[in-house]
């Protein structure tokens, strides 16, 4: 039989495990420090908690499953694979009306989506997310922006950056270019999104054959004209834009404020009118990360979705996020030389001797694991040759040894790998001595 | 639109998820003190990866996913969630033939099995798994039993037992029962493995149903006559049973001798010829924990499967580990009340007094958390009585109010909530003074 992995999935062996987690941790403790707390929902969904949300394109994407019984012999499908962690969240506050709001959750977990693979782009892969329901201030918004600068700044990001958006102002930006109607200025926004990919004249070309005018859409470009800080985007877009427009620009003015006084630094902001974001349920603002090098894409990005909820429920919810998206971060600290290379889990091996000794090995491993030392027991092939082979192979900082001398002393020889310096002491010495070394 | 789970799935809200990590986090410091490092798999993989590896009964319980594209149409599958975290770990050792064998790898991941809902009884649910791969020795078998006792004991689990028995065993029982092929004596194995449910006379009664005569089963149960005490199991079964039942036992004897030098407690093990284990892929020890009250059948289990590889592969691997369950350890846990119930994740309130001093208030909270303190900024309707509310709601032991006269003093109003106390110090003092209650 062959061997393979399922197509665009990877394991992860304990090397890329133990830097991972390092990665998480920060992200994680980042997070806590802004009092999101942890909230777990199942890897598959009903299917139809997930369709509608994700606009055609994503749609394609889900990974259904098959009923258990009759029904998956004819084909039939109930439940599906998350393709986000902000649906689930949604589906969550719709079934739980008795949450103290608002409520910040954070999800650090694996999404699914049966995109082509390809360098950098798996089937599976982790999301950390933080969102805050049940809040309308921008205070919610700047919460979220500091989060994620913070997160990113200790995690060792030096060059990054945030820019940032309001869902209204490109509806009122869609209006400029002709559209009339809900569908016209989503269609508007699906060829906007694509600025980054295809350029001004790809973007030109796709709304074209979407039916807007030449005319109206160099109406729209000239709204997007760069100025040169982000306080003159946001006076310049306030003085030639609809009430919409206004109103997200007002709106963005203090998330900005408010994120400047939790400690953003302004030169990580860039408030970007072209800012679109794929996903259909934003609201209001947007935001997305990116750094300079490599080019990866977006590393992160959220907004405000305040509709989301009132899809599953009578009761409507506002929300505000943020997504980082754990394998671009990883792929870039990476190849920026960023990533942690953390030491193998055990810190000493302890060597079997010979069946004649043996216990005083499991004994002397016993105290040490009593003590709290890390310590792995060999247990292959028991000539000392391998042993010491194996301890240096796989990096530990100690091998104890406890042969017929140490048994008759009733100590055990701890040796340190590095520098090869032998000591003869009792098995709780050495637990100590290597405690101390950490 | 209504909102439901998947069948089967839950949930884990924050208090939820705040009591399991701590569980979770015992069970791994314990395994890493074993020098088991993580490891981490796709949730879904191949179907021919997990087919033929779980018996019958198990292989309908498969969760399969719907092939992408046309193929899905017609309703084929390509993948499938994991039943257990054994199958991906051999799987993973038959891909990667350079890891440095012996090889000790924890996964604490959940798994998929499309069984009828019952109390207690999941779809999706956790375990907690570690395997050491490429050594034949009965060390690493006690090396399992050790690190799974440990693991119980530090979750406060004061009376438990960890049942043990060997395949080969069991394989001469049931030759002695009138098997006379691996298939007869599968059927055997069926039959007593559901010893614990039905009895004596339900295993009878199934046993005669199966072929097997009453004169050949009365004398396999004439072996399983209980001794006083482990060695005498063990000396009376190496007394009466053939050669790959003396195998067994001395085996046994082994796992057993040096379980204890690894610091096992005695009475926490019996040797019980009886106990089958359902799993197909078991060739040698098999071993179950079970807690006397309250009674949720088995907390954990394991076994050696030396030929599970190499149905992947050419080069076969011998293994053997331990699966501690989650969830039956966590509802025992809860029933006797030695369920951890940690508090909120953050540690205080930073209230919003009114627009005129938000700034003061978001650089407040900046400070905390650059000082490592875990603060909410409150971002819901700004009346101080919510707020005081929320903190005590959501057991904070620490408000900060900043109001005109903060403002104008350059200090923060840090209220313990719990004492009322209350004092007027700068923003870092307040940080210093949250961190030395902890």
């Amino acid at each position: 039989m062959s061997v393979f992995l399922a197509k665009g999935t990877r394991d992860f062996l304990p090397a890329d495990m133990l830097a991972r987690r390092r990665v998480v941790q920060v992200v994680q403790d980042v997070f806590e420090r802004f009092g999101f707390e942890p909230l777990d929902t199942p890897v598959f969904e009903r299917v139809e908690t997930l369709t509608g949300k994700y606009g055609d394109e994503g749609e394609k994407l889900i990974y259904k499953i098959l009923k258990r019984g009759e029904g998956g012999k004819r084909g039939e499908v109930d439940q599906a694979l998350r393709y986000d962690l902000t649906v689930p969240l949604a589906r969550v506050l719709a079934m739980n009306t008795d949450l103290r709001m608002p409520f910040r959750r954070y999800h650090i977990a694996k999404v699914w989506r049966a995109d082509r693979p390809a360098k950098g782009r798996f089937r599976e892969f982790y999301q950390c997310d933080v969102d805050i329901a049940g809040s309308q201030s921008p205070l919610a918004d700047a919460e979220c922006l500091a989060v994620l600068y913070t997160a990113l700044r200790e995690l060792g990001f030096a060059a990054f950056t945030i820019r940032l958006n309001d869902r209204r102002i490109l509806a009122d930006l869609a209006s400029a270019a002709g559209a009339a109607d809900a569908a016209t200025e989503k269609s508007f926004l699906v060829a906007l999104d694509k600025l980054d990919k295809v350029g001004r004249e790809g973007v030109d070309a796709e709304l074209d054959q979407r039916g807007f005018s030449a005319d109206a859409v160099a109406f729209a470009w000239d709204l997007l004209t760069p100025q040169t800080s982000d306080e003159g985007t946001l006076d310049f877009l306030a003085s030639r834009l609809g009430e919409r427009g206004v109103e997200g620009v007002e709106y963005l003015r203090r998330v900005r404020a408010a994120a400047l006084s939790l400690g953003v630094d302004p030169s990580s902001l860039a408030v970007d009118p072209t800012l679109a974001r794929g996903l259909d349920y934003y609201t209001g603002p947007v935001f997305e990360a990116t750094v300079e090098e490599p080019n990866v894409g977006s590393i992160a990005g959220g907004g405000r979705y305040d509709g989301l909820v009132g899809m599953f429920s009578k009761q409507d919810v506002p929300c505000v996020g943020v997504s980082l998206g754990l394998e671009r971060i990883v792929t870039v600290m990476a190849e920026l030389g960023m990533l942690p290379s953390p030491g193998p889990v055990a810190e000493v091996l302890v060597s079997v001797f010979s069946d004649d000794y043996l216990d005083h090995s499991l004994m002397a491993a016993n105290t040490l694991r009593a003590a709290g030392v890390r310590a792995e027991v060999y247990v292959g092939a028991p000539k000392l040759k391998n042993q010491f082979k194996h301890a240096n192979a796989r990096g530990y900082d100690w091998l104890i040894v406890v042969g017929p001398d140490e048994v008759a002393d009733g100590v055990v020889a701890l040796k340190h790998l590095a520098s090869g310096q032998q000591e003869r002491i009792d098995a709780s010495a050495a637990a100590d001595r290597i405690l101390a070394s950490r």
